[in-house]
């Protein structure tokens, strides 16, 4: 298992979806969970153990409001961190995004735009942390963005042919 | 000892400075340490048992940027937890209020105002909450809302002779 | 009775739901009042004092905009008081949130996060607070914050399986 | 007299500087008081009253952080009354601000510019609502005007001299 | 006629709606005028001389966005000038409340709360302005105060006896 | 062709809507491409040369988040370029806004207001720009302004019918 | 003449001095003006006229706080129209740049960066919008930029040699 | 050569200062060049193929206000790229933090906290993805976090005995 994505809330489920996606598309294998710093504090860092354990790479965490997750992942190993800030029903997301960014010195968390966005952005760059040791992901990192640049020129013409 | 204090960095301490002498003034007896949720998460973890064990009934949880520190401290006690932002260099103190106040339901942080004022505030709520099995603080209490009230109309005096 | 609680508005009346649930879950005694700073102070200060002489321990005070309430609530009384900033239709709750955490140095209002979160999380305050008095609080409050462990677990494994 | 102002702080007395000055200079007579709404309710409260006998017609009042100072005011009378938010140490004003002018509906306050800016404007409002019974001020305000567009276009031609 | 009521677009028709229904209410005659500062800037102009020589004393402009009616309506009458700022598709209204409220020093306008409610208390702040020479305002306004704080009691009531 | 629109997204062709009909109501020739700072970097560069060769004058970006898509056209010619922010679901277009505006010294974007009135207005500065070297279009800009204060006029005619 | 600026207060001056130097040095004639929007409107309304009628091409105004300097100046003429918002002492700049840029549809105001920065590329942008017509500034232009780049490669070689 | 440091303007040098320290201490080879999206994007681009030549395995970039200069590395490589927003004279750095985390889906920035913090935190953050590969980085980095904890530790004993 490469890469561990723990969720603050299950209600996080649908932000994650695009990254799951991603990762299924490179191959990179995944465990997923639902933990939270605040409401299950035992459990997330017996999670961060275990998981070490089974030799993940990356941990990427998905929170949002006082979003503490990812920097307390970021407290107890030396793997890199990749953070996801989710917007929450009030305040725009300011304060999800601030809480992951804002880390003291000594202890980073790489941040990721707010929501689905950065939940797919961190699942692409857990892959080309990975693609360091795996030059079989470099092309495929290669070819995803030939696709997105294709996709954006075939759009284009759609436009062009409406307007 | 009554209250537990911790301080995210040496550099806050001047930020606890009229907090440390209204619990003195109160006769409030405390403990100060610094420490940290994400730099020095074992030693955060200890204290608080530590000072569990001492008999303390209120934590106060000083910490700017990604203040998590309050967070984390009100994940491992079911004593109420005061927490105090503070301003960094940048961005005005909204990182560490919004990290500190924006807590999911289950766990909740007492947020008081940003820096020097806050502190201050926190030492009077955390002897507000002692005040509830301690009828003595509760007199101390109105004495110092009486001379607060009374040096306002001095100071009104005195700007009045100056205009 | 033990706590009093306070709403700006009968709108806010949705915000305190969960709250009042958690209130009698733990079978603490409350009262609660629709009352405002600014558009019924005599009424609010009359009922400061009347939930004073009821006994009552602890002050809740929910309101939007430019949230006096609860700082007002704070002036007249020695008692803890909990704030709880509610977002209305526009500035996504910064107002209510500002105006409730930013206290003058003197009287401290035990701000929490914005809307049925903060709500929620200002009734456990109140009985963390209560249970400095009363240790069968504690063990309630320990138990339901296992059961809240308990159930980030349980959506975990559901979630497995839907990935 | 005329116009009763209200400053939360002594240290605020530098912020109305050059409103007392406005005033002076339009011979309106007015009463400075220093009283918090949150240090001295009691005072604020016996203040308004005694302000309001002495035939006040307008209200000033000067805060910040959570200022609340012109909404409690405005909450006892009927009177118009002018709230200027003051930037304190942190979070650039945007506290008072928005705790001065987020008003409820049937309550206004009269919200000016932040700081020294809003304080002399604030009497300007001031000498322009009491001008509606009094014509002489009328004929004032609008040598103020004049004077002040004259400034303008002299400023503009030292400037084009140096450039 | 008293009031002058300008709004920056039709569609800001109905932010003013409980404002118009006020000043009918007490009685007040008014104008409503759309008019931009922008858009039709000379006709904006003639409007306030126009009202002006109709014996117009206060002025109310509702404008959102870079929202400069109120500004400018100022720089052109020494009349008190009331702001109201609306809140647009993006940046929550704080576009507005920044407009409207940060005027230099010289110019003064008397600015509201966002919104419908900002419109509803730009009324009632006229009706308090006007009621410096009309004392059956003032009884309007006190009656209006005290219908206020019953209503309030009585959703109190309902309130309780739903929970 | 005289104006290239580059939209960051199929997805802000909505937002260009107004700006596409008020060029053809001008009868402005113009391109319309989708392409990405980010995601498309090759195709943006390429497309900044070939509409340089065909003459264009005028570029116009819109683009939403980490807005730099007006940005990077703008490091790569010396024509003027035009960057309308998008408001994304979070953040309420501030970010976009920022990311346009706060160019470095040396290479200046003219940053229009946030979404679809913003990409209207990039298209009428587009214009007064052509009307430098075009007076035809002075003529038409001017009809356009009076057109516009006449329909402003018809509105308020309506709304005082209703009122 | 080629351009006008218009600064809102003689403590702009320094805001411009970059600007000015920037003009002098692509030879570019220019009138500067210190006018306000709301302290002298009939001057500035003035100003627009007799500067183009000395065929002044684009104008640049300068403004802080609620900045409606150059909508104002928009609002009178169909030549381009620069803003450039200013910092003041509270809100960060926030307020004059949101009151420059969120033009309503039909005025566009090409706003740049705060301060400094913002004032030197009005200068260049209106150079860029002249070299539509004046093919040497293109030249010009072109040189600036890589003298630009090539002080960037020599201050990359200082600091490497300093490292 | 490991990690190749862009940063926008010479003046961040300052700014890069302790990371530079970090990368040396962990004996991680680096080179530094100032180079800017903007000013320098030939530039720019040279220096990434050049340096993926070299064997760089993460880029760092650090830039302030509209900060595109680590999202347009992250354009032209598939390495990890670490933002470092930067806080300038304005906008306290929200504008730079914004520009530099809210990259679209596909293009990923892990972006860190403001200034020097987020400075040292990218040079770790980038050791930590090296040691992926290294494991005696594994080691130092282990050994650095326990002399973080020691030393604050530390502090905490040296701030008892002052209090």
């Amino acid at each position: 298992m490469k890469i561990a994505i723990f969720i603050g809330s299950d209600s996080d489920h649908g932000v994650v979806k695009d990254a799951l996606a991603i990762l299924k598309e490179f191959k990179v294998s995944f465990g997923l969970e639902v933990t939270s710093a605040h409401r299950s504090p035992a459990r997330t860092f017996k999670l961060i153990k275990d998981y070490e354990e089974k030799g993940v790479e990356v941990f990427i965490a998905v929170a949002g409001k006082a979003a503490h997750l990812a920097g307390i992942v970021a407290a107890h190993t030396v793997k890199p961190v990749i953070g996801v800030p989710v917007e929450s029903s009030s305040l725009d997301g300011l304060d999800a995004l601030l809480s992951t960014v804002q880390m003291p010195k000594g202890v980073p968390v790489a941040t990721m735009a707010l929501g689905k966005t950065g939940a797919a952005n961190a699942a692409l760059l857990a892959i080309q942390i990975l693609s360091l040791k795996d030059s079989s992901l470099v092309t495929k990192l290669k070819e995803y963005r030939e696709k997105m640049a294709a996709q954006i020129e075939a759009k284009s013409k759609k436009i062009q042919q409406k307007s």
